[in-house]
């Protein structure tokens, strides 16, 4: 075989349009799929300036080399604290536990950092411990802030390290802030049903086509990290209910990108269909990435941006409140949204890069 | 263009293999999914003989042309009662409502009939009547058997009627009929996810791959048509709780065939996991196509199967208890449910034609 | 069932960022996959302003509920000329045929016009009339320009029509054009493969997920109206050849967007790994949205964009050249083509609007 | 969590139906998915006893729970030679150059194989060893059948080792063998395009969901191993074109199994259609499955089966003849021709236990 050689067209627009003097960001554990979209979404945005995008695999390849869909031509590099001096803005991507020693880290260089790791997302060190071991910096716990921006939008604005919200709880709170505000839910199940793409850039059964494909396949059954996570936001919406209790379970379905967070919630007392109409309508009448939509959304309509769409309805036949939160998983529920939040955080307008 | 005219392959194998002498059977309204389906099956079954095929449209074309994946010669008519002097059985794949008065002229006939509709499966005319509009042969009701197999084995082997499930319906009692029958259903959420040939072979925005693919889509929010008929069904198998509500609701999803009913059941009391595994394993020790399972079954894995995959789970967290069941929408779901009541209905081994 | 009202989430965005002062533009037949995509396209331009979008059917409709992927809040209204005076450019997405007199009607008006048809692709009158019947407007055939960007960027400049390539002879010919230009092809056979959205907002059993899902469908054997455009610019690439035809054959396949052109030419004389290379090289250093790829490339790579991707090789053992284009057939295959050349007749820049 | 413990719904089943007296056969390296589907396909076959399953990895697993779909309750174990006196056949699941030492060993115990590995697929040994590196059984080669079993039904019959086409030639050969055995083909591209299964339990870039589907990518350009073994099928099949050379590439298209191969022949006369007809109705009028069809086939109606579709079309506007093949690549293309070929050398019905 004999190939034609690669001439860069990328340089065309390698050096990003016009060099913005914006803050200074780089990318930490950008060959994961949220990493990657991150770095890609940071490259295309007109006010911040992506400097580096680090990884332990895949060293000295061009992050568009791993990801052919990203145009992003910086070469992943290890992270060495010592040449960072001076960025303003950090997105980490890694795993549980792994995260909160480099948030730590880059927090002392003086960067922002959006952490999309479970390590600052509960208020409650042992709720943490309880699902995912000792935690490794619980001093910096309380100097975080939890980034679902439609509900903490000012604190996010000023905080110095934003937990970024899993991809469930940003679709399931979405659909149910306006009830727990309310005091309305006395019970709630909420049935998530996302893309393949949710399990990352893992190799092996669930992830191959031929066993991935043409399926629906629930997991972590009766035992999902993200239920404490959603309960201790809808009890901060709610005091009113600190025994609050979420049933949450997940399923693998056949598509790439694309999250529904179907939630079923047998109210505190009866709510008319008007009342619920106007609870949702004032609740995100402002909101630029919430969509009130008037019949079931499909997570099609949603996928790659940073919407999310939601609808709800009251079931006459048995009284409960159906409420539906469709987002794309690696958009609105992870990466798109740390962007959001890297807006607020620096003074841009949240939909600046996002449109 | 040129084309090569088509000889016959099929006709080694029109002639079915033995010729059997069995019951002789016709399939009417086989133009849709699940008609066509269930023509299929019984033209390659050993024991029945597919005499006619019926339909509406497309009279005058094989069936195999119709529907190039089953390879069913025979070419589909109209519906001419005259001509069927002599069967034995009918599936009646007709829309609900349009169903009725051809199930009563086949069973005039003497043909015990398979109907696929909902026509059948109430018991209640007055609860048929608040969903699907006037019933028109109500006096056939109490003739008429539910037709899922494991519930009413013996009752289907001497119908003259069989009322075919729904495909939801099927999933969601298969996984929740042992709790029923133990009393332990004080409240169920039943989330339902079906690929695109759930929607049949009708051709909008529902089914169109650049619309249905990559998607996940909530349809009939509050008002889907199957509530009525799992609810009878739960309450039969539990008398003592005749109250009994459920909340459903069902997804359509980028595959094609497959289904899953995921039950969320408030209990009305405690269950320990032993007891659940037990009850379970009483329930279904005996039944050839239900798969009890140790872990979450996908539905790839009961594709094209009569088998239906249940998994149920205790969730400590909330006291709940979670039940799966995972079946092909038009297999077990629909047609070949179909051809196992069929053959108790004429006394041939349960799993004759479906291994 | 009580749905909650829709609030205008887009009342924000529905006011374009800027309001641009540019050319106003509008798409007749935004109903079609391809016309909703130029408005799409158009709507979030910085530099265009969509002033309105017309269509046959959906009328009173907004363009975002018919297409709820594409957030663009115009509401489709007839196509009334009186009311269109003022207006700067249209993109036409109308049938073959049905284009021809409104884009006349649209150039009385004044307005510079890509017509997404094949009215205009061919020069030659007598090859239009083989393939498509009597042309409505043999006038305009030679002032229109044929709208592949990369070949002919100055004329279509300066065009009043421009007739943007189907989206086949897109990635063909620029898969090809290198080859040709060195008067290297002396047979060439083009098997292309593209997702089912380039069967258009049909409802079928053509695009049915349950039919399309899981397929691969050859369809047009030996009779594809692509091949005479393609030979006709392939022919004045290498006016030393003048007989050249092109075998060309087109498969639909199990995706949403994406299209591939595998090229096999025969070469009129042996071509080296090398001189492939820096040909190619040559033919695209300065393109801004063409990628030479080092190894052969996905259609996922692509997606949602106008860049196409190309991979050339020479085979040893046969001594032919392989090469591919890889493209969206919804976007460089068609609506994001068009916007690329509209920014070339309104003297923008050719990437405006489109990274 | 609490699971539910397995009873096993598969003693029913687990025990073959009517416990055959026939030929006791083997599947070594049943892990793969090429060795899973031919040990489900005869563990199913009424007249073939599978009495064990090996592999490398997975062992103490029962096949079944391994592979979900297929209901294979035997334990996968060790190759052990000693523990396998008296078994008649064996499938050969193995890597190329793998499998031959243990098909010797096989062979020696007094099995009759049939190997899907590449190692006794070409008769010339300087072939296979310019593809493959050396041969590791290169004395054996003469004692193999290659089996494509429309074209060496005979041998194949009497054959000690049954070389398994690959699923490329097979749908190739098939499309191409009427063509060639008339002297027909000039010159012949073939470009095929097949599902993720195709690239088989192999956990990578190419076979994620999130990369491979929505996807076409072709793959190894320029130098298919497939070739030799097609050009030596087409060569013998006619004699006076023994330079015959195949251009052929493949690709992997967003679907798990399927395979078609569009075939573009050079003749090297003049054929009309009528000849055409005749040539391949001729050809194949007996083939119990060879189905000839009148329009382009797609890889949906043969998938799961034993089928080939071929459809050929004269192309007038070049002069050129476009054959195609659909197959299922696991099926017919792999495993199911497997069991046809085992048919055939124990003296069966060939369609037995594939219809």
């Amino acid at each position: 075989m004999s190939c034609v050689a690669s001439v860069s067209p990328h340089e065309a627009i390698a050096s990003q349009p016009s060099a913005p003097a914006g803050p200074r960001v780089i990318v930490a554990g950008a060959t994961g799929f949220t990493g990657a979209l991150a770095a890609h979404l940071l490259w295309r945005h007109p006010d911040f300036e992506l400097v580096a995008v680090t990884g332990r695999s895949e060293q000295g390849r061009r992050l568009q080399d791993v990801y052919p869909r990203y145009r992003v031509p910086l070469v992943i590099e290890a992270l060495e604290l010592e040449r960072l001096q001076g960025i303003d803005a950090a997105v980490v991507a890694y795993p549980h536990a792994a995260a909160a020693p480099t948030v730590a880290a880059l927090r002392e260089l003086g960067a922002r950092v959006v952490d999309l790791s479970a390590d600052f997302r509960l208020g409650s060190q042992s709720e943490y411990e309880k699902w995912y071991g000792e935690h490794p910096r619980p001093e910096l716990l309380e100097d975080a802030v939890y980034g679902l921006t439609e509900l903490h939008r000012e604190r996010i604005a000023g905080a110095g390290i934003v937990a970024n919200p899993g991809c469930y709880p940003t679709a399931s709170l979405l659909a149910l802030a306006p009830l727990a505000r309310a005091g309305l839910i006395a019970d709630v199940v909420i049935d998530a049903k996302q893309g393949i793409s949710g399990a990352g850039r893992v190799f092996d059964e669930t992830t191959h086509l031929s066993m991935a494909g043409e399926n629906i396949v629930p997991y972590k059954v009766a035992a999902h990290r993200h239920t404490p996570e959603i309960e201790e936001q809808l009890r901060a919406l709610d005091p009113a209910h600190p025994e609050l209790k979420v049933q949450f379970q997940a399923h693998l379905v056949s598509l790439d990108q694309g999250e529904m967070a179907s939630c079923y919630v047998t109210t505190t007392r009866p709510v008319a269909a008007e009342e619920l109409r106007a609870m949702y309508a004032d609740a995100y009448a402002d909101e630029p990435f919430v969509e009130l939509v008037e019949r079931p959304p499909g997570v099609l309509e949603v996928r790659e941006t940073n919407f999310c769409r939601v609808f709800a309805a009251a079931d006459e036949h048995t009284g409960k409140v159906i409420a539906f939160g469709a987002i794309d998983n690696l958009w609105k529920g992870t990466s798109s949204q740390a962007v959001q939040n890297l807006n607020l955080m620096f003074g841009l307008p949240e939909t600046r890069g996002l449109l």
